[in-house]
């Protein structure tokens, strides 16, 4: 036994969680303080005499901005709003849907019997009938499903209420536009992080009251909160992906190429879906894609635990490791965050970016303490681990190695990602250089710096893999992968500063505020680039670790022994599986592709046909634009998500669980390189053309200014990265997450059914 | 026993590559017939009065031109043998260095012990020491080797030979230069299948001088061949293939973006490097890969069987049954030639896509007959295979359908390939059709379509797996992969018959032909970019069986009983292994990107200070730009080579043997999706471009003229898949072969004294 007692756990677990999001509402508030609307006799923000009102500069920064702001931050908002609602009126006919086939499927396992069962790894005593299994798996889905969606819904809020506030800041200085949309990042980050760990935990104490002492069966059921909360993230993340991006690319392939005018420009019919993307797409994708992640390990390492000998002797508290590592994760969070918004001050816009890496620098070192302290009070000093039919013994010390060999992996994994896709490094303004010779260039440098860029974060899985499982097997995976997770809510906080930058520039432009805002956001803009790059990385790192975790997971339930390459079945599983990534880049891209024409074709339309638009007589129809995105998307997102979800399906059952373990091996090891490359390739191409356009070096002014044929080459890259780094690469980690963690839940079904082909051969 | 006696056997064999020699010989007269000097009386090729020579026509078709063209071609044969001989020293040094790691690595292995061992699978009989495998894998990968670099010396000297007779021939009628082009590509096809099986054959009777009855060290040693046929391929399809991109892409980025010259415009300064290029890289390169593949199909083939119950009871034919195989081959695709060049005559430019996949069919369906007929004549009716330590009863029928469903898996490739690279169908046209909305959607759209065209080929090679797999174990996906490549004379035929046409068609523009000329080579060039893709497309399929029968062996050679996912060791290699493709390509894509730099600069120099350049009154420096591409090339391909070379080294020194097996794996699955999306995306542009300027349907008569802003959209789409197609692409198939050989042929040294770090903690 540990030396902390069960009710200090479990007093702990949800204080940390309520901690987390007082938190949240603590710096929503403080956001808040920043008014959109001008009642007199209201202060806007705190300090409202900074702000300055510069005579001799073109543009408007008074009250009118004021107001501008306020309706544009308004439309983007009810766009938002009003396409993710469209968007779960899917989502809900998709999750009633597949909680059907979970119940059916799992309850078909034993033919609907109600009658207990003798426990599959400790035969001595009862587990509950197979049939308690499907409707509590379906329950947990359902849970999931519904977390899963609101993580993203607030998320999606918190950003539209957050993105004109700080271009409003920014008439201020660079400094506190930072904070502002920081704080935004981290009200979603908290929320997030704590309201993940508080459902679970509400959920398992809730199960409990049925389960009683049947821990497996309690912790195979909860398996399906991880699948419901990542099935929401992939429709989110491909959905959202195409959404955005099909507004982006067509605004950019008319407005800045063919009529030349800036990004962002409010005569450009495309602007607000372009803006309303980054909300549905980035924000609302990505915090569903993360909380995934979280859910997905943390159910993982829970059902590992749970056929361990803490599982089988019942230790509540070492049981709970993995949560409450997660409590702890949010008060260091809390501790990094007052780094970036209290103790230090940025007034500079040198100063954003390593003020970003700052806190991963700093999460990570006083996490990994928290570790330490964790492993020591909550674990027995030995334990057993069931590892593939064999008895494994480990030590405390081995799993603070674990957790923290993840943590400082995703470290690695995020330096490197900034150090390919930061303009401030030699590959982005390489890449920006090859733009001299044109786009051909561009693009080959850029693809090439994409693939490039896999090396490090590979190798750095690959020891984070090889030390956790040499040391704890399947579970010491589990864990590794929650300690990159440990920091969700700081990784969020500066994952989710990126769109809210990009949209505080929009909003900038379209509400024609003076060249020197436009300045400051598109520095915040630069560094959320990079930001949103490395908390692309640490979504991929952690999936490779919770899909190898719940692929673990899935081998123990199915009842296999070794995953032989050696034989037919696993090895053409291997073979498909590493095609999948591509298969669903395939679909990705060229919905993407279409939708933008699509959308070309309709702002053509409107320049040509509205009198006065180019000079901003008349007024677009962004409706229609809207309308584009919207329904591109809807119809898009099934095909790939039809191909997620039904892989394992029919893998499983036509071909069995031999095939289907090779199947989530190859995709696990094939997408892992299709995803950090294109999301690293697009970086970079998106911030080797902020290079050329800021000018902040002799060479960099030497390829520009905007409007260049250099310039435009970059263009050209920025708008191929488009797809790549905001739809295809950053669904790919859900491919690989979710086909895993749907195996395990249907494991005890392919077990018993699966196969047919096979056995009719 | 089967019913062919030894002494029969021994006959048909040589007689079988005899045939083919004589055979290209005959070709190589009659391409000879066309005269590229004007000796007067003497004709010019068969039928000269077919000439038409148009005095309406713009350009000079007469005797003129054949004094021009044979100035060019002259310049371009001297351009590739002098690169190529500059190449073959550095592979020299190579050759010499790593042949004495072999011998001292292998050597080692008992400590260059001279006694006699005990045999691994036969432990009853005596055989030859260790040392004796050193020496002789030495040698065989010497010889191996030698044929390699011969092979695409050979190639590289027909090409050269054929590319202006098939300019002149163009002369006469799409007809005449086609079957020109054609019968030249058949000399290099039915040169490489013979003198390949040749040397194998003299040399395995070569070496049965000294080993005698001991098969199970000859055939260990004979994959030494096997290794040295690769490791030269490798070279030579990563120099040829940054020399000729860096060319091609810096003659284009000058000449057709910026200067708005045609394609192989004399006054290009690049364009001489470039047409050298297409001889170097897609002939000699194609040409050793091609003849590695064949090399490594046919060993690994022969070491399986050597340790099965035919080898052990020394039953000399059915031993011989891949080489058999092999033989009728050569007979299948002889006929085959002969519906192309005598028995059906091109009239159109239509009808040259469809002869080529003809030819495609008819040796396939002929083939699988000539299968039917040796395994029946040559294999006893049932015999024991040594399975991982199991053993496998196999009836012939068994390999039948092994050898069968190879080569029919290549026949589906094939064509998948050409539905997906070829301009007459929806795929390329879509591509071309997103040119409307720039380059950006090109790119999207180009990329879309190579990560879809991997599915089919997957699922294709999948199928032959898994059969082969079942039915005979690794030997099955040996002779699967020897099927595949059974009519490697005819797939080589039209695979070199695109870079011959490419350079007619260079030639005609160079010597200013008139423009119904260079619509003539514009077409066979157009049906060339799809026969390479599928030359391409072949060469994956086969890599990726070939790579999994050496695979298998290597395992069975290395003692290990199964390679299993669920241990660390095996997953971290299979996880680095599926990066390795994309550190490859990276290098090689930079590469090419650097050197293309450099090229773009010297091409600006002299269009910028050789006064009336431009205007045709000066040369360009044409040996300048050779010099930069062979420069380039020849540093640039080291790293990228001692990546692949170095691997397997030091994963098996320091990791072993298991996480070399997972890095074989890794590497395998996720090497042959990049390989095949890279180089199907490359043709699909090439030839989306190419569909544009022929103008040939109403939809492309919308995209074009050249010069049209779709048309630049499509250019930039083709310059960016020239290092995709070109270079990254074909190479990587030469990296998952080459890796599994090397494993293969260190095996022993790996399993005695490998895994030193592993050891050391």
């Amino acid at each position: 036994m540990g030396l902390m007692g069960e009710t200090l756990t479990q007093i702990l677990i949800p204080l940390a969680a309520i901690v987390g999001i007082e938190f949240a509402l603590l710096q929503w508030f403080l956001v808040s303080k920043v008014r959109v609307s001008n009642v007199s006799g209201l202060n806007n923000g705190y300090m409202n005499a900074l702000i300055e009102d510069d005579e001799q500069e073109e543009g408007v920064d008074n009250d009118e901005a004021v107001e501008k702001c306020a309706e544009i931050q308004n439309a983007i908002s009810l766009g938002a709003t009003s396409f993710l609602f469209t968007e779960y009126k899917y989502l809900g006919i998709f999750t009633v849907v597949f909680g059907a086939i979970i119940f059916l499927f799992l309850g078909s396992v034993k033919g609907f019997s109600t009658k207990s069962e003798p426990c599959s790894y400790n035969p001595g005593s009862l587990c509950k009938p197979a049939l308690a299994n499907a409707i509590f798996s379906t329950i947990a889905f359902l849970l999931g499903a519904l977390t899963s969606v609101l993580s993203g819904f607030l998320g999606m809020k918190i950003a539209t209420f957050a993105n004109a506030r700080t271009t409003l800041e920014a008439r201020k200085g660079v400094g506190k536009a930072f904070i502002t949309a920081f704080r935004s990042g981290a009200v979603m980050g908290f929320l997030l992080a704590a309201n993940g760990l508080l459902v679970l935990f509400v959920s398992i104490h809730l199960f409990k009251l049925y389960y009683g002492d049947d821990w497996e069966g309690l912790y195979e059921s909860i398996t399906g909160y991880g699948l419901g909360g990542s099935s929401m993230a992939l429709f989110g993340r491909v959905g959202g992906g195409i959404y955005t991006k099909a507004a982006d690319v067509g605004a950019d392939l008319v407005g800045k190429v063919e009529r030349n005018i800036p990004e962002d420009d409010p005569r450009n019919p495309a602007v607000i879906a372009d803006n309303v993307g980054d909300n549905v797409g980035d924000i609302a994708g990505m915090g569903s894609d993360l909380f995934g992640s979280y859910a997905e390990s943390t159910c993982a390492a829970l059902f590992v635990a749970s056929i361990s000998s803490f599982g089988i002797s019942h230790d509540y508290t070492a049981m709970s490791y993995p949560l409450i590592i997660s409590s702890m994760g949010i008060v260091v969070c809390l501790i990094t965050t007052l780094f970036a918004t209290d103790l230090v001050e940025i007034k500079n816009v040198d100063e954003i970016e390593p003020s970003l890496k700052r806190q991963l620098l700093i999460s990570t070192i006083l996490m990994t303490a928290g570790i330490g302290m964790v492993s020591f009070f909550a674990l027995p000093s030995e334990f057993t681990l069931f590892n593939f039919g064999t008895d494994k013994i480990v030590k405390n010390w081995h799993l603070f190695f674990c957790v923290s060999i993840g943590l400082w992996a995703g470290l690695v994994i995020g330096y490197t990602t900034e150090y390919y896709t930061s303009n401030a490094y030699s590959p982005v303004q390489d890449v920006a250089d090859s733009c001299r010779t044109g786009a051909a260039t561009n693009v080959i440098f850029g693809l090439a710096l994409g693939y490039k860029s896999v090396i490090i974060p590979i190798f750095a899985i690959a020891v984070a893999i090889y030390v956790s499982f040499s040391m704890a097997a399947m579970y010491g995976i589990a864990v590794s992968a929650l300690g990159m997770l440990s920091t969700i809510a700081t990784g969020l906080a500066i994952d989710a500063y990126g769109p809210i930058s990009d949209n505080a520039g929009g909003i900038a432009e379209m509400a024609g505020m003076s060249h020197k805002i436009r300045e400051r956001t598109d520095a915040l803009d630069a560094a959320g680039n990079t930001t949103a790059a490395i908390g692309k990385g640490f979504a991929i790192g952690s999936a490779a670790l919770v899909s190898l975790a719940l692929f673990g997971a899935f081998v123990s339930r199915a009842g296999i022994k070794t995953v032989d390459v050696l034989t037919p079945k696993v090895f053409i599983g291997l073979l498909v599986g590493a095609m999948l990534p591509y298969w669903f880049s395939a679909m990705t891209m060229k919905s993407v592709g279409s939708a933008a024409l699509k959308m070309v074709e309709e702002v053509r339309r409107q320049f040509n046909t509205i009198p006065g638009l180019m000079e901003g007589r008349a007024k677009p129809d962004y409706a229609t634009c809207v309308k584009i995105s919207t329904d591109a998307s809807l119809k898009e997102m099934i095909p790939p998500g039809a191909l997620v979800i039904l892989t394992p399906l029919i893998a499983g059952t036509l071909f069995g669980v031999e095939t289907l373990a090779g199947v989530l091996a190859g995709s696990l090891v094939s997408g892992v390189q299709v995803a950090i490359s294109a999301s690293n390739t697009g970086g970079a191409w998106d911030n080797a053309k902020k290079y050329i356009e800021a000018g902040a070096s002799e060479h960099a002014l030497s390829l520009g200014p905007k409007g260049s044929d250099c310039h435009k080459a970059a263009v050209i890259g920025d708008t191929i990265g488009d797809p790549l780094k905001d739809t295809s690469g950053p669904s790919l980690n859900i491919l690989i997450k979710l086909m895993a963690v749907e195996s395990l839940v249907f494991a005890p079904f392919f077990a018993t059914h699966g196969g047919l082909l096979f056995k009719l051969l």
